[in-house]
């Protein structure tokens, strides 16, 4: 519906498939399932953000049952993660990087088209970082874990910034190729700023002395 | 779409900031979130029933999307709620009334609208009770407990009851504003009175004897 | 919206009747649930699949909004499942027979109704596979377990050939009550082996030795 540049397919179908790796990666180590588990999780991961999107705008059907690329991207990663899942953990940094790709592409497109098909400021905004997040979301619910994003670095706040600058721009006329990958840019800098120096935001006063993220038990 | 008289659009409107308070101090208590993840919760348990019903009966995007006051309700009540977690145990009963508030008129605003879009008898009882308890299903489903609306004193009864006299109301053809207060009115006298006896539906046979209600620890 | 044949309209009526007997005893044995949380399950185990393939096609209100038979042998089968659940054991065989006709037709229903709405080939087949496993998937979800389509016998393999073949066959223009029969059937039995001999499908890499399915903790 909304034409995005060719830059920005290109990276949206690369966080498609980033998503699924890492999300089928994240299921093979959480929770003991068979090949079918595995790559349902996988596309899960990287379709579920841009489905829950999709079904509150009224872009039905959704985008990624219009193009069997996302189908394919999502459903390669699946595989993939599934076959090579004991030597993926070599490939965390990567994964990483591809992950927050697609966190901050997700939230510009997201954002992007939830204008266009007429929804405000505020819900635009929010539908970007839901396509972002949505679908890891998702996939942590059903294997029965807190899903990441309320908890643990800095994920939810980059693609909220993403998806606002996103807004602005569309609003103030400037929105273009460069407007959009600036945007982009912002968020995935913001996330690996927070991966990087382990930032989580705010905690309710009175617990944050007693944390300990998952990471510290190593 | 359906235009509601002003008291219920005010009851409305308090429900949501009660469910978004409510739903943030349940998620604190039950699981270690950040700022992000407490207010995302309160929001989730504020707006998740409409958007339900709003999804199910096609009023695309949904009535939370369009009207920024409910956005800013249930972020603020999930902010709140954050902020003085600590303290708000003393506010428990207050809190408390008004959650059966928010069901109540939820229960009663989600049946009249999905028979405004046309929905038959039962059907629009069902959604109305959705409405009324589908955030806080949602909000414990991302926290990892059974929703409280499964095994818990009276809670999707009420909503029911007062969705039913709605729909029974409308049809007769005397739906007004007295009508669907003294609709939401039912429901809260009956969620009250179950909060107070500590009332549950029946269960299953033979498992009754050995059953306790998360109270019963203290 | 699409004409089923009588047949296939009572083999949906009676898999909705055995997915609500099911889905509720399932709830029963997982979760200390009341009578209210036990039909529930037993309703959303059922009518679950079909709502998420209504919502995502497009056909709104969902079909079972549209069919009191539905919603009432939903309702019937877990209300009967709630009544008699300590003597279900005994007709383990006839319920697992029954869920898997369910799984069969819900799979060339929604495939067949995916089409319908003009959705493609691949999504079409995910759709169906989505009709039969979607509502046992929320079911688990809401009682805090992976879903058992994730990790058991085979049952998204039976569904996905089911819809596949279903597909196959509204293009190749030879869609008929024969041939849906025949596509059911053939799920029906993979289904059936897949118990029999409690086939699993493939799991990562260097996990499989360490396996227990539930049953072997007996």
């Amino acid at each position: 519906m909304t034409v995005e540049p060719p830059v920005l397919l290109a990276l949206d179908l690369a966080g498609t498939f980033a998503f699924g790796l890492n999300g089928a990666l994240t299921a093979v180590r959480t929770a003991r399932l068979d090949v079918v588990g595995v790559v349902a999780l996988g596309m899960i991961t990287a379709l579920g953000g841009g489905v829950i999107r999709d079904v509150l705008i009224g872009s039905i059907p959704p985008a990624t049952f219009r193009d069997w690329r996302y189908f394919a991207l999502a459903a390669a990663g699946g595989l993939i993660a599934f076959a090579l899942s004991r030597r993926l953990h070599r490939l965390e940094t990567p994964i990483m990087v591809l992950d927050a790709i697609g966190l901050s592409v997700f939230a510009v497109i997201g954002a992007s088209k939830a204008l266009a098909f007429g929804l405000g400021i505020g819900p635009a905004v929010l539908l970007g970082m839901v396509t972002g997040v949505g679908g890891g979301t998702i996939r942590d619910t059903l294997v029965q874990r807190i899903p990441s994003v309320l908890h643990s670095d800095l994920y939810a706040i980059p693609a909220l910034v993403g998806a606002a600058i996103t807004v602005a721009a569309v609003r103030a006329g400037v929105y273009s190729l460069p407007a959009a990958l600036g945007a982009a840019t912002v968020c995935f800098v913001i996330r690996m700023l927070g991966v990087h120096y382990r930032l989580n935001a705010p905690e309710p006063p009175g617990t944050s002395g007693h944390r300990g993220s998952p990471r510290d038990d190593a």
